[in-house]
C-alpha cells in the first residue's frame, strides 16, 4: 500500500483525500492545511494524521508519497521540498503562474528520477482519452483538425479571478494540454482573440476575459481550436473532437442524467450538464490516482509529467501575448 | 411515362397526384372524386384532366394504371374493377374493413397478372426499410424481438374514428405490416389488450380502444410487440427496433428539425416530431409512388401485394378477437 | 456512524462491502460467509473483521444492520434471523423463489418496526428514478404505458441457470418491481410468452426460456410491456420508457465511455453498452446503501420494502402460470 | 403564377430547374445553356421550352425572372443584364471572383427595386435556420461564439480546384454567410490559417490550401470560428453552434437514414451523412425557391441579397490577405 499524504484540505484536496482513501493499493498517510480546522476535518473523518506542517509531511517516515493541493503561489515550492526529500509528487496545476519560477523549477529539480505528475486530469476522462485512444488505434488516421469547447457553469467568485493570473493560465491551461494530448504533437504558433462580454466590469478591473477563442498549429500545418468561456448556463460545457483524414472521434458532454423528456412543446430534454468538475471528472479524478500509484510502484515516469506542465503555461503565456499585441506567437519567442 | 390516375381527391389523393405529377418516369393521367370541386382543384391546379366517373377513368385508353385513395368502403369494388378493366392499381390500405369481403375480393381477381399494391407506405421509409435492410444483410443476425412503437399526434375527429373500423383495423393495421416485413415471417399467434384513456367516452360509444398493446409469436417462438396511442401530445411517435441475435437496429423518430437547444433548465432539446403521416412519411410516399412505377413497367410483382394486405387485416382480426376473448388467438383460427 | 456486517462474501457481497466501508455515515462492521476465504479476502483487503457464523454478526453489540448477500435459499431464514435479533436488514433480491416460503416470511416479521430494505438497486439509478421523478413532477401526465428492454449481456453459466428459478424469478423480477416503481400502481392481470432462441438446449433441459415478453395491466386499463433476453451482443441493454397523456419519459443505456465515431462506413459510433450490472448500476448500489443508512438512522420505512419483494415475485408466478397455461392471468389467482 | 427562366443547366441548375417546375406558384419559362444539350435535355423531361441565347431569355415576354446558375465569370454580366431587363433575379454565389469586379456590379445596379437573391441557401435549411430563430426568440440570449463546422464528403476534381477562386473564395464563402447570417451582425476582424493536409501537391500547384481554420470578431468583441476542410471520409459534415448567455442552440448533420446500429463493437451507429450538398440541403434548395417567389410577388427585398454576397467576399479577401501575411486583417482594409 502507497502512503500518500495530502497538502492542502481545500474543495479538491478533499476530493483527493477521499479518492486515495478508498484506493485499493494506496492509503491516506495524513492531511495538512495552513488552516488547521480544514485538516482537522478531514482528518476526523477519515480517521487520518493531521500533520502540523507541511514540513513535518515530508520528513514522516509514515509517507511515501504527497499530493499538492495548496494555494497555486505555494506549488512550486512544495514540489522542490517534496522532491529534496525523496517523495514522488502530484502536484495540482498550475506549477506556477510566472513561466520564470517554473524555469527556475525546473532546473532545481532537473535529474531527479522520482515520479512527478501533474494534475491534468482531464486526461484520465474515459471519454477524452477514448479519443486519444482512437487516434492511436488509427481509427480516424492522421489527425488535422482539433476542437476543444470548454466552458464553466458559471463565473467564479471575484477574489479568485483577482488572484488566478487570468482565464488563459487559469482556465484554458487544461485545454492547452489536452490539444497537446489528443494531437500528440507540440504547438508552434499560437493566436488568441479575448473578450469581456459576461462581467466587462470585473474582466476590465482584472485586465482578464471572460470569453476566448484560441488558434493554434502544429510545424506541419494541424490546426486545433479551443473555445472558452467564464459561463454557461447549461452547465460545465466540455467537449473534444478530434478530426483526421480517415475519420472522427468526439468526447461528448455529460448531463447530470441520462433522462429523455418529451412533450408538448419539446422532444428529447435532457437535464443540464453535471456542474462542476467535481462531478463531471469524478472518474478521472480517481482514475488520476491510480495513475500515479501506478507510476510510483513501478517506477516509471508519470502519464502526465513537469514538462507537460511547463509547455502548457508557455502556451498560456503565448497567448497573452497575442491578444495583448494582436498577432500570432511564436511559441519560440518564449523560449 | 406511366399514365397513372388517381381516385380519390382527399388529403392523400391529393398528395398523391402530386408525387405522380413530378416523378420522373410517370404522369398524371388525371383525376376523379365523387366531390367533383375536390377532383376540379387538383385538375386545374396540376393541368390535368377531371374525370366524371371511376367507370370513365377505367375506361380511358389515356391510362395505364390507377391509384385508389377512395373512402375504404369503395376499395375493394374499385380494385376489382380496375383489375376487369386491365389497370394495374395501387390501392390505400385497407383492403376493406371487412375480412370476408376481403376473401371475396381475393377470389375474384384471382390470377390476374397485373401488379396490385397495397399503399403499406412505411415500408418504403428509409429508417424502418433501414432496419430490414440491416436484417437481411446479417448485420444483426437472426432475429428475436420485434419492437413497434406506433403513436399518432391527436386523436382524431370523432366522425372519423366511429367509421373507422376500430383501431387495430385502421391504425394497428399500418403496425401489422410493420412486423411482418421487419420479422420476415408470419405470425401464428396475437394478443391483445385494449385500454379507453385518452377519451373513454367517445371509445366506449364506438367499442373502440385508443389505448392498446399487442403481442405475438411466429412459430419457431420469435416475439413482436407493437404498442399504439391515438394521442402523443409531443408529436407522431414512429419507432422500429429489431433485436438479433447478433445485434439490434432501431429506426427512430424525425423531429421537426435538426435543433438542439441548450438552456438553464434543459438541454439536447428538440423541436416536437414531425406530424402527421404526410410530412413525416414524405419520403417514403414518393418512394412508394417510384416502387409503383418499377412494377408496372417491369411487369413484377408489386413489393407490397394483396395478400400482405389480407394477412394484415387477419392480424386486425385477431386482435380484436383477443380483446374481447380475453386470450391468446391463433391466427389460424381466422382462417 | 451506522456498524453495518455483511453476509455473504461473493462478487455482489464485496461490492456492497467495499460501498458501506467508504460511505460517510456508515462503517464496515464485519463479514461472513460459509466459504471462509472469500470472507477473509475482505477482512483483510478493507481491514474489518471476520466473523465465524451468521450468528456471531446477529449477536454482535458491534453490529447495527446487517445487509444480506448470501444465496437465495438463505435469504428468508437470515432475514428472520436479524429481525428476531433486532437488526435492520438489506436483503438482497429475491426474497425466496418459493412464494409460499415468502409468505411465511412475511407472517413471521409481521409488527416488526425495524427497517427491512429489498435490494431493487435499479430503483436507484439516477436514469430509471429520473423518469419516476418525472412522473411525480407532472411532466408527462398520468402514465398510459411502461416499456421496459432489460436484457443482459451474455448468458449466465449453466450452473447457475439450474437453480435461478427460471427467467421470470431471476432475471424479469427486476423489471417487475420496475414496472411497479415507475407506474405507481399494481398490476392485476400478467401475460407473458417465452421462447428458447438463444440457448434452446439448456434452456429445454431447465424447463426455462431465454426470450421473454410480459404484458401487464392495471385495474384502471394502464399497460405495462417488459422485453427480456438472457444474451444482448451489445451489452447489458437497460431502458425504460414511461408514456403519459402529457408526455414521455425515457432512461437510457450507458455506453462504457462517450466517445462518438464517425469514419467511411459508419458515424455516431459508440463503444458497446457496460457490462455488467456492477458497473452499469455502480450509481445505483452507492445510492441504495446511502438509502439503507439513511431509512436505519431516521427510523423510517425503507424506500422498497418486503412488500415489494413479496409483490414482484407474485408478479413472476403469474408470469410462469401464463406461459404454462397460455393466458393471461389474474393476479388475484396467486394471492 | 411567376414564370421564371434558368440560365445554366448543369448540376445545379438542373435541380433548380426542377425545384421551379414543381413549385405551386411557380412555373419553369424555359432553360438556356452554352452547352445546348443540356438545355436540350432539361427542356424534353420537363416539357419546357429551350433558349438559344442569353439574350432571348432576358428579352422574353413570357420570362418573369431569371435563376442564374451559369459558371461563375458569366454570374455579374448577366445579373447587370437581367436587371437592365427589369428581370428579378435570383443569382447563385458568388457574384464574382473579384472583389473589383463585384463593386462595379454594385454601382451599375444601384438604384434598382428589382428583388436580387444570392443563392446562400443554407439559410434555408431548417436546422440552420433554426438556429437562428432560437436566437431571435431570445431563447438563448445575446450570441458570444458562433461554431462553424463545413467539411466536404471529398476534393473536387483538379480542374474545378484551379478556377474556384480558392477554398475561401469557393467554399468559405458560405460559411462566412452563415456567421453573418447567425450572428446576425457584421464582423469587424478576420483571421485565418491554411494548411494543404489532404492533397498538398494539388494545394501548392494551385496556391490554395485544403484544411482551414477561421476566426473574426465583431466590433463588440462577438467571435466566430470556422473549420473547414475539403474532405470527410464520413460525409458533409456541417454544423452550426451558437452559443449566448442564455444558452445555446446546435443544428446538426444529416444521416443518410435514421438508423441506429448495435452490434457487439460498436452501438448507435448510423450510416455516412447525406452527400453532397443537392441532397443534404435539399429541403433548402426548395425553400430558396420560394422565398425568392415570395418575394418577386410581393416586391419586396429578398431574404438574402446582393449586398450579402459582396459581404461575404470581404470577409473571403480579408481571410485570404490573413493567410497570406500571417496577421489578423481589419475589414475595413478591404473597403
Amino acid at each position: 500500500m502507497l502512503k500518500i499524504a495530502v497538502l492542502g484540505c481545500g474543495r479538491i484536496g478533499r476530493m483527493h483525500a477521499e479518492n486515495i482513501h478508498t484506493h485499493p493499493r494506496a492509503t491516506l498517510a495524513g492531511v495538512f492545511d495552513v488552516v488547521d480546522a480544514a485538516a482537522q476535518d478531514i482528518a476526523e473523518t477519515l480517521g487520518v494524521t493531521k500533520f502540523d506542517s507541511a514540513e513535518a509531511v515530508l520528513a514522516s517516515t509514515e509517507v511515501d508519497a504527497v499530493l499538492i493541493a495548496t494555494s497555486t503561489p505555494t506549488h512550486a515550492d512544495l514540489l522542490e521540498a517534496a522532491i529534496a526529500a525523496g517523495k514522488p509528487v502530484l502536484c495540482e496545476k498550475p506549477i506556477d503562474l510566472s513561466l520564470d519560477r517554473v524555469k527556475l523549477c525546473a532546473e532545481r529539480i532537473k535529474g531527479t528520477d522520482l515520479p512527478i505528475m501533474l494534475g491534468f486530469v482531464r486526461r484520465f476522462d474515459r471519454g477524452h482519452a477514448g479519443v486519444r485512444q482512437a487516434i492511436e488505434a488509427g481509427q480516424i488516421g492522421e489527425v488535422h483538425q482539433v476542437t476543444i469547447t470548454s466552458r464553466d457553469p458559471g463565473m467564479a467568485p471575484a477574489a479568485y479571478i483577482e488572484v488566478s493570473g487570468g482565464i488563459f493560465r487559469d482556465m484554458t491551461i487544461h485545454d492547452f494540454d489536452m490539444a497537446r494530448f489528443i494531437m500528440g504533437e507540440d504547438f508552434t504558433t499560437v493566436s488568441a482573440i479575448g473578450a469581456r462580454l459576461v462581467d466587462p466590469d470585473l474582466m476590465a478591473r482584472c485586465d482578464d476575459y471572460d470569453t476566448v477563442t484560441v488558434t493554434m498549429t502544429t510545424a506541419s500545418g494541424k490546426q486545433c481550436v479551443i473555445s472558452n468561456s467564464r459561463r454557461a448556463v447549461y452547465g460545465y460545457d466540455q467537449r473534444v473532437e478530434a478530426f483526421g483524414d480517415a475519420g472522427m472521434a468526439l468526447s461528448e458532454n455529460h448531463p447530470e442524467r441520462t433522462v429523455r423528456l418529451f412533450n408538448a412543446s419539446a422532444t428529447e430534454s435532457q437535464p443540464p450538464l453535471l456542474n462542476f468538475f467535481i462531478e463531471r471528472y469524478a472518474q478521472a479524478f480517481a482514475a488520476e490516482i491510480d495513475a500515479f500509484v501506478d507510476a510510483v510502484e513501478q517506477g516509471k515516469p508519470a502519464p502526465v509529467g513537469f514538462d507537460d506542465g511547463a509547455k502548457a503555461l508557455v502556451l498560456a503565456e503565448a497567448a497573452i501575448l497575442s491578444v495583448r499585441e494582436g498577432r500570432p506567437v511564436k511559441v519560440e519567442e518564449l523560449a
